[in-house]
């Protein structure tokens, strides 16, 4: 691999303030950028999507770390710049981002491209407002196998660091699909012959009593109080995991885990 | 129910300082005690296991709000002292304690109790470190049904104000034993005639494939590096759940739930 340029060290530099300023939501969506940061998240954008990384920063230190990542950044032609570690510390909001970040372009995914390929397991989210349980569901989406994880304009923007950084990574294994109307959406995912299934704890239905192997969809909602009243009323069931024991609820992020594993099992025997 | 005490407003008297001490693991292990804070929890310890408080803390606004935690309470025969927000939050360690904190007994759970109860279904933790993994383990092992947590000595404390808060207030709804070996405590379940099944990335045998139906015990390991390989030779089996997707791992929590789920599902058909 080529050495890589002389390193930033200039912490005051455009060029910082900039990448920096993409921990605000409103730079995020006027720039169409976003920050990706820490070994796991970065290893996978280069590894899955390095047509979305527009800069590679890094650290001597991580460079030398992580050669695998420097070598497929390398193979994919990306820009990598060497960075001091209080350059790389001024860009990113964490505390340790351990010495790799990469700015990257917004990922394109559709509703349409996403119904195209005809999915059988879906999970929609809304007004999710954690960005450790946003992070969370999507990981386990993606290991469950899901299609995609399609989110409501009124969730926690999944771009933003928490939410990434939650991901470890399976926001690049997967379409992500944002800023999508609730309503709307569920009628498209019924019209294309998708059954959506909304996960509630005030739900009639019990998981095990659902058929799963049919294509479907998980619409998941807020972690305090549920999905909505009309909501509820679009989907096909509302379907409660049930609580054997005392405990009064799952968190949002295990009931999703739990429901999103049923329907790999029943899909997959 | 009769009005309470006078409040406590002195957040330098040494009862305020006793009970702020509970913080510390020493101090909880030197006195037996621990404190359970928030509406939540103190709920279901009052409701669940009320001869484990000692005493009970709130606020004047706690006191109108919760009114229902106040009558068990007084049912109950408790000892509750009304106090000032400042005393409050001076006794705990919780930015925001929401106006209610019970000093509470450490619980006397013990694994011969356990196995005398024919229990079907169990969860063994060792070396888990982050109390909200923890907090979250127990809570899911409560909603699946499980009939007690066993905690090895190597593990986080349970009773640390952190993990008492991520379990939800489960942690007085079943059996949590602290402080046991794990290699003689596999030992005995194994004697008692559980299956002992390690839940491991590096597992050969599939969540699918194993038969759920006799009793067991899950035995989960820390969050970064697994289980030891001598305490996997222990094991009956090394389970791994399925990852379908490009995911290379569940986190800990999400693994235990998805795991106890199965269990449960297999048991109660």
């Amino acid at each position: 691999m080529p050495p890589p340029n002389t390193p930033l060290t200039n912490i005051r530099s455009d060029r910082v303030k900039s990448v920096r300023a993409l921990s605000r939501r409103s730079v995020r969506e006027r720039t169409g950028r976003f920050l990706v940061e820490g070994p796991q998240s970065v290893r996978e954008v280069v590894r899955h999507q390095p047509e979305l990384v527009v800069d590679l920063y890094l650290t001597a230190d991580a460079a030398q770390r992580y050669g695998e990542v420097v070598d497929a950044a390398a193979a994919a032609d990306l820009h990598v710049h060497e960075v001091s570690e209080d350059v790389l510390a001024a860009m990113s909001e964490t505390p340790t981002p351990q010495g790799l970040a990469a700015v990257c372009r917004v990922p394109s995914a559709s509703l349409d491209e996403v119904l195209a390929a005809s999915p059988r397991l879906l999970v929609l989210l809304t007004h999710v407002r954690d960005p450790g349980n946003a992070g969370t569901v999507i990981r386990g989406a993606d290991a469950a196998g899901a299609d995609a994880v399609l989110v409501s304009d009124a969730s926690v923007d999944v771009l933003a660091p928490k939410v990434v950084r939650s991901t470890a990574g399976s926001l690049f294994h997967l379409p992500v699909v944002t800023g999508l109307p609730v309503e709307a959406t569920i009628a498209r995912l019924r019209e294309a012959g998708i059954r959506v299934l909304a996960a509630d704890g005030a739900g009639t239905v019990l998981l095990p009593e659902v058929d799963l192997g049919p294509a479907h969809a998980w619409v998941m909602g807020n972690e305090a109080w549920g999905l909505e009243e009309e909501v509820r009323a679009q989907c096909d069931e509302v379907v409660r995991v049930p609580i054997y024991g005392a405990a009064e609820s799952l968190n949002l992020a295990m009931a999703a885990t739990v429901c999103v594993y049923a329907s790999a099992a029943a899909q997959r025997g």
